[in-house]
This record gives C-alpha cells, sequence and structure tokens, in this order.
C-alpha cells in the first residue's frame, strides 16, 4: 500500500482522512472556537479575497448577468458569510447525542451514538460563499471536506479557503480538515466522483445538469439535492384569498429558488370564478402564467402549456396552470410530475388535507402554508447544507444532524452468543 | 413518454412502482394479514417449490459443497421460511411512526412522519430463503421489491415469488408488490443498477465481489452490507478468562459469517503468558492460527502471517495474531485494516474500553462481548435485510426502520415567507 503512487487527489483525500482522525475527537468548544476564528480570518482576509474575486470576475465575459452576480463578492458578502460561521458555532452540536439506548436480551447495553460521516465532498459551481458555508457545516459536524468549485470561482475559493486553514492553522489544529481542489478539470471531477477509499459522501450543489452527472456517473454514495418542480393545489373547500396569498408569495417571492412553486392546479369547482382572479394577481407581480385547454378557456390570453411545461423547472416568473376536476386527479398529476420536493394544497376541508398529505410523494407537504418554508433555518435547524429529494438518509432541508452518521457503542460483561 | 418502449426490465419497474402506490397506504392490519397468508402459500406450495429446487440441484454439478447447501431446500426449511413471515407480521409497524414534531417561528406543525423508501431492488446470490425474507421485510415495511437472484436458484425463486404473488393475488392486493427478475443474465442485473427512474435503492447480498460491482456501477443508490474482518483486542487489563471465552465464540460458533472474528490483537503485557493458552483454546477447536513475528517468538508453530493476512475476511476456521505494545497501536492497526463492521476490546480498564469505543470507526464497538451480536435479532429487531458497513443512511444492522425514509408533513394557517 505505502508503494504506491497517489495520484493528486487521492493525496487530498488521504490528508483529509488523516485531518478527519483528529477532527471527529476535538470536543464542541474546540470546534466551536475554530468556527469563530474562521470567521475573523474571512474578515481579516477581505482584501486578498476581493482582489482574487476582481481577477475571476476580469475573466467572466460573456457569462449571464446573474451567474456574474452570484460570482460577484464585496465587503458585505463577506462580512455575511463571516456571520453564517459564528451562526453555526452557535447551533447544538450534533456529535455524541444519543438516538436509542437500551438493552438487549443477553444484557448488552446497546446505545446508538451520533458521529461524522468521514470525509465530505462538496461538488459546486460559481457561488464561493458555498466554500464558507459548507466548510463550516462539516468542520463543526466532525466532517473533513474535499470542495470542488467551477473554475470561474478558482481564485477567489483559493483566497476563502486559504483564509479558513490559516485560521485552523494559528490554534494548532490539521488545517486539512478544509481542503479545496484546485484543480477543475472535468477529468479531476470524475476522478472526485470514484475516490470511494476517501471519501464517505458526495453532495453536489449547482444546477440541474451538475447534480444529474453526479448521480448518474458516482460510486461514491450521493445526496442528490436541489431539482424542485413545486405546485400548489386549489382546492374546490380552499379560502381563496388565502389561495391567492399563498401562490403569489411561493411563485413570486424568491423565483429562482428549488421551493418557490412553478405550477398552479385548480379544482374545477371554483376555476371559473378564481382563475381569472389569480391570474390578474400573478399578472400584477409580472408573472408569465401558461395554461392546459380548460385553463385557456377561462383565460384565453394565456401561453398554451405543452406536455414539457408540465416537467419543467422555470426557476423563473413563469407559471403552468392546470385544471382538475377532483383531488384525486391533482395527487395523481403531481405525483407524476413532481420532483418529489414540496407540495401545498389549500384547503378547508380536514379530509382533503389529510389524503393530500397521505397520498402526495415528496420531501415536505403542506396544508395551508407556502412552500417557500422548505428551508434549513425556517426549519429552526440554524443552517442547511442543501435539501435533499432522495430518499435515502436525508430527505427535505439538510442541517448538522444530517451531516451525521450513527455507531453502535455495546458495553457487556462477558456475553457470549449461544 | 407514453409512446416510449420500455424495455422487461422497466416494465416490471413501472409495475413495481404502480404497486408500491397502493401498498403504502395500505393499513397495518392488512399487511400482516398478506404476511400471514404468503407464510401459508409457501406451505401449501412446498411439493411445487421442492420440485423447482430439485431442477435446480440437478444442474448444481462442479458447485462448492457450501454453495449447494445453501442452495437446498427441504420440508424443514420451507417451515423456516413461513415462521420467519409470520415473525415479521408480528413486528412493530415502522410506517406512520413520527421521529420529530415540532412548531417553527412561523406557526408552521412541522411533523417527520415515516413513510417507505418506494421500490428496493434486492441483488443477491444462491440462497433462496433471501426471496422470502427479503420479500416479508419490504412488504412489511411498505416498500414494493424487485429480486434479483443467482441463476443456479432460478427455478426455485420463481416457485417461492410465485407462492407469496398467489397469495397476494387471493387477498385482492397487487402481486407486483412484490417481483422476481427471470432474466439472471449479467447484462439485466447492469440495467437494474441503472433503474434510476424507478428504483429508489439497490441492496447487495452475497460475497465481497457482488457488493463491490454494486457499489462501484451502480447509479441507484446503494446500501453496502455485509464485510466482515472482525477483531477482538485483549488489552493488558483484560480478564483473561473472559478473553478466551469471547474469542473462541467469536471465531468459532459459526466462522462462515460477517459478524464471527478474523483477528486477534494481544497486548505485549500479557502476550507472553496470554498467547499459549488462547492458541491452545482457539487450535482445541480446529482454528488455524497465523501469527506476526512477536506472535511466532511466543507461539512458534504458527503459520507466518503476510500482509496479506491483515486485510483478509477468511470466513474460515483460520485466525490471524498480532502484538502490539499499547491500545493506541492496536486502535490503529484496526482502523487501517478493518471492514467498518464489528470490533471488541476485552478490558476491566474503563479509560481503555471508553478510548476504544470513542477512536475505532466501525459500526459496532464492543467491550468485554463477542462481535457475534452484531444481528438484528440479537439486537432486538426482530429481523434483518443485513449489516450496513457504510455510513449514509444505515449502519450497522438494518431491520424495518432502516427500510423506510421520511416525509415533512408541515400544518399552517396560511403562513407566508417574508
Amino acid at each position: 500500500m505505502d508503494n504506491v503512487k497517489l495520484s493528486a487527489l487521492e493525496e487530498l483525500g488521504q490528508r483529509a482522512q488523516l485531518a478527519e482522525t483528529e477532527l471527529a475527537q476535538l470536543g464542541t468548544a474546540v470546534r466551536n472556537d475554530g468556527l469563530l476564528k474562521m470567521a475573523d480570518a474571512l474578515v481579516s482576509h477581505q482584501a486578498a479575497i476581493l482582489e482574487a474575486n476582481q481577477a475571476d470576475l476580469a475573466t467572466a465575459d460573456g457569462l449571464k448577468a446573474s451567474f456574474v452576480d452570484r460570482l460577484t463578492l464585496d465587503a458585505d458578502r463577506i462580512a455575511a458569510m463571516a456571520e453564517g460561521m459564528r451562526q453555526v458555532a452557535q447551533l447544538d452540536d450534533p456529535l455524541g447525542q444519543v438516538d436509542r439506548m437500551w438493552q438487549n436480551a443477553a444484557g448488552l447495553t446497546i446505545a446508538q451514538e451520533r458521529v461524522p460521516l468521514g470525509v465530505i465532498g462538496i461538488i459546486f459551481e460559481a457561488r464561493p460563499n458555498v466554500t464558507a458555508d459548507a466548510a463550516a457545516l462539516c468542520f463543526k459536524s466532525g466532517n473533513a471536506v474535499l470542495l470542488r468549485g467551477g473554475k470561474e470561482a478558482i481564485l477567489t475559493n483559493i483566497a476563502i479557503s486559504d483564509a479558513l486553514r490559516s485560521a485552523l492553522f494559528e490554534m494548532g489544529l490539521d488545517e486539512n480538515a478544509i481542503q479545496l481542489v484546485q484543480d477543475t478539470s472535468h477529468e479531476t471531477a470524475a476522478e472526485m466522483m470514484g475516490l470511494t477509499e476517501y471519501l464517505d459522501v458526495l453532495i453536489p450543489r449547482g444546477g440541474r445538469g451538475l447534480i444529474q452527472r453526479v448521480v448518474r456517473e458516482a460510486s461514491v454514495p450521493v445526496i442528490e439535492t436541489g431539482a424542485g418542480n413545486c405546485h400548489i393545489y386549489v382546492d374546490q373547500a380552499a379560502d381563496l384569498k388565502m389561495a391567492t396569498d399563498i401562490t403569489v408569495n411561493a411563485k413570486v417571492q424568491r423565483p429562482s429558488v428549488c421551493n418557490s412553486a412553478e405550477k398552479l392546479v385548480i379544482h374545477s369547482a371554483v376555476a371559473q370564478t378564481y382563475l381569472p382572479v389569480i391570474a390578474a394577481a400573478l399578472r400584477e407581480n409580472h408573472v408569465e402564467l401558461r395554461g392546459d385547454e380548460r385553463a385557456r378557456a377561462i383565460v384565453p390570453d394565456m401561453v398554451v402549456a405543452t406536455a414539457e411545461d408540465w416537467d419543467e423547472e422555470y426557476n423563473d416568473l413563469i407559471m403552468a396552470v392546470k385544471v382538475v376536476d377532483s383531488e384525486d386527479a391533482a395527487i395523481a398529476h403531481i405525483n407524476a410530475h413532481n420532483t418529489k420536493h414540496s407540495e401545498a394544497i389549500i384547503t378547508d376541508s380536514y379530509e382533503a388535507g389529510r389524503k393530500f398529505q397521505r397520498r402526495i410523494d415528496a420531501a415536505c407537504v403542506y396544508i395551508n402554508a407556502s412552500t417557500r418554508f422548505t428551508d434549513g433555518f425556517e426549519f429552526g435547524f440554524g443552517a442547511e447544507i442543501g435539501i435533499s429529494t432522495q430518499k435515502l438518509h436525508a430527505r427535505g432541508p439538510m442541517g448538522l444532524h444530517e451531516l451525521t452518521s450513527t455507531k453502535y457503542l455495546l458495553s457487556g460483561d462477558g456475553q457470549i452468543r449461544h
């Protein structure tokens, strides 16, 4: 083993595992102190980070404005990153918590204790704040992290990780708990997806293309995050004023994110009177409406919704509208087209609400509230690493708890098996 | 979508998803009744199952005796399969259990409820009892299952699945909750590993080669099970009588299984006097001993342990012995070579036991007990689908609870996000 020549990435992996061995044994106070010191380092390294960011931006010609905006840092954004790290320091420590403890028939005491996952790989795109956010959550939960961001932000990411690592080094901790993969080639990303010997889990953060590629290609276990084709279903028993408030909020408040609503499904018993009302309210908020045939029979000047519309995540001020004759039809449509993220029913019927929550297959199923609440902060987790849309390990907003695994500790008095 | 021609396997997947939609909504009583009816059907189909098994055995010429033994059924083994299903019917229903429930700052009630994983794929080798065992656990936990066993047992597996499905059909339930993949080609196994649209999780059950292939090739999320290179560490503060009882039990009681001990690590302070004693006890039980240089200096007639020995899972009456100068050296050796399954320390030192449990990276870490307790039945889970050696989703023995996911149910009064 010792004589095999490791690739550059395997060397990072090996260093991460060594750092993880130390990190997993650090007490809560030391990890929290590390977070505060890293936050201070972000602020004290501000000039270097902004300089690197300017260099990245200088080569960002021709990229979309929204992309450039996500890439751009200023003093306020750096202060916000630092503040985020300080908030993570305030959160409860998930490590050492005992989920269950019991005695088995043989008299063994069995405790299921929370431990780190180990080494976490994060593959992300242009947002340099992910470097600090993900590093903070992984560090707090005792996990070493390998961060691989997009090439457009590479200089910024190097400057941020240098700041974080310098704080750990000054504390006498192993700075390899946080490592940036500086080679942003596709080959290295592909190698990272197969790094089963060193990585315990991979979390892709970014657009659907990136996430689907990681799910398809990785042999390291993946937590799939982010895609959201969320629906609001306005039932025949809905409070229509509430339906308007929630639909406008879910669509308009921040259309670019995964928990915003993309589709409106309306029961035919209320569509004739209600559809013109909600259409006007959405249009007042600059939403483009696309309707199926029945919706366009009521509000004729909608764009025609095609088959593709029902599966599309717009992340934009666009909403497609469908009219159905029953709650069962609404549920069938949603289960056939959703991304298992967040779905809401607006109803005053106890039975309709209960059925919707039981039958809809999604991470979060709402009665009478906006889908925009699917969020680690809104849930009260204090932070989040992403929204899991898979069923394995974690489903819905993932906070510190979801970045841990468990270990069974068994204590006996000489028990043998018969 | 509707016009795309599906492969035979995709058709099974689609039927499984439809069946799962019904199954997830069935109450506890109906699912338990289904299990009892399936158990009865195994017994009433006994003649057909045994005839199919004879046909499989007729083509098993040239296979190892242990393989043929695992493949062979008789009336007693069929009765045991049926009894296993009846026992699963008696277990607590994991579905509908609420893990946590709270109110967030906006006043939403958030309940995290247990739901099925969805459609589970099981890829296994020659043991036809896996067909009934896995079907029972998946059915009880509301999951549809696609079973793909080895070609050597295909006729037996068809007869067993016919029996189970006939019971569901007679109850008026969708028998596609349990489906056998009858094409046992490698191509179909490979297709199954990529069936992300229909399968929520894949669980391989069998030898290391099979499991590693599935981990490497599958894009469907995998739960890795089974490999066990387990150690007993005899500390300087050990009760040596207890150490002998536990080591012999862990090695000898059932050497072919993953929770049996393969390695013995002894502190040098007790090795000189204790190694001859434990060596004699193991040899009395027909165990071949392989020793490192220091162990062979004490008990010279051991086989020389090579570098490969420390990583090997013998599943046989063989044990390798290493002498170390400290607990730290024992922990370092174990963490470098174990399969993250089960490890035990024998000690009367509080400090040594506590350190071992904190530092060893494994699903189950024992003080003063045999590693053979890593088992769903011994844990009190009533049944198990396997022992997870990965950190994601489940770690250690997996019972019904580990075959479920969760869903957040959020109930509000018109909350919108600000």
